[in-house]
């Protein structure tokens, strides 16, 4: 069991590739996307795989749950979750005290980049690095559950 | 990954009590009943949990995965899920070359007993006991996510 607590934005330009320590390819589908639990499968790099339950988010916070399962299973999954899956290339960017996520997405919603910091409490202070834009945390259409059901790069409002 | 290949039946008398083998008290939640996925979290005996997986069902084959979680995941998932949990006590009753599952239902569903039993493959001959009822197995009003979200015993016909 564990909670999740991210911030989410947009992002300007690419200055954060400068600062790449590594990066994965990522696919995942959605299994649930319901009000009561989100149900997500996700492949790493076509090489291990992990079943996350993600419950209802309160502000920043949101339970949430995450298990190895064998590749295998994960590929049987992925056939029966949402046509639209996500596929997109995560960068790990430190910056400060934190480690950021730059996603970079591919397929149907090519052009989209995002980037995520998970934080320890809700009050921790993140540094925010210049190459950010706009916050996007409390837009549901950039979670990657609306994406999944959505193709294509939400318009900027 | 796995095939659930089954029947259900209801129970005509109580004549499978003489041969039950073991028996336990099981606790079960569903976090997503729709049609592409059925994600449901299982409580044995106050100590162990399975997260099970199936996917939509092709007559009597459906697919499976099943994962044992911890019991603290499990007891916050089952926060999470649909709030009428179903309860039953589940026997272990052997008879020819199959094991048969008597499920005991109790709480909202108090007063219901269902018999299943699982198969090799859709062709498996299997030997009905005397103590069968009405099948069931194609009545969707008897699958476990139906009666969570439908407290009481579904109406003979």
């Amino acid at each position: 069991m564990g909670q999740e607590i991210e911030r989410k934005f947009l992002v300007a330009n690419e200055d954060w590739q400068n600062a790449v320590q590594s990066s994965a390819r990522l696919q995942q589908g959605y299994l649930s996307t319901s009000a009561k639990a989100t149900v997500r499968i996700r492949i790493f790099d076509d090489k291990r795989a992990v079943l996350t339950l993600k419950g209802p988010a309160t502000g920043l916070v949101r339970a949430e749950f995450e298990y190895e399962v064998p590749l295998e299973d994960a590929r049987a999954l992925m056939q029966m979750a949402d046509p639209n899956t996500v596929e997109k290339r995560r960068h790990r960017v430190p910056h400060g005290n934190h480690v950021w996520e730059v996603d970079v997405f591919e397929g149907l919603h090519d052009g989209l980049v995002i980037a995520e910091v998970e934080m320890e409490t809700a009050e921790d202070e993140v540094v925010l690095p210049t190459w950010l834009g706009r916050e996007v945390t409390a837009d549901d259409r950039y979670a990657n559950a609306s994406l999944s059901r959505n193709p294509g790069i939400p318009p900027e409002m």
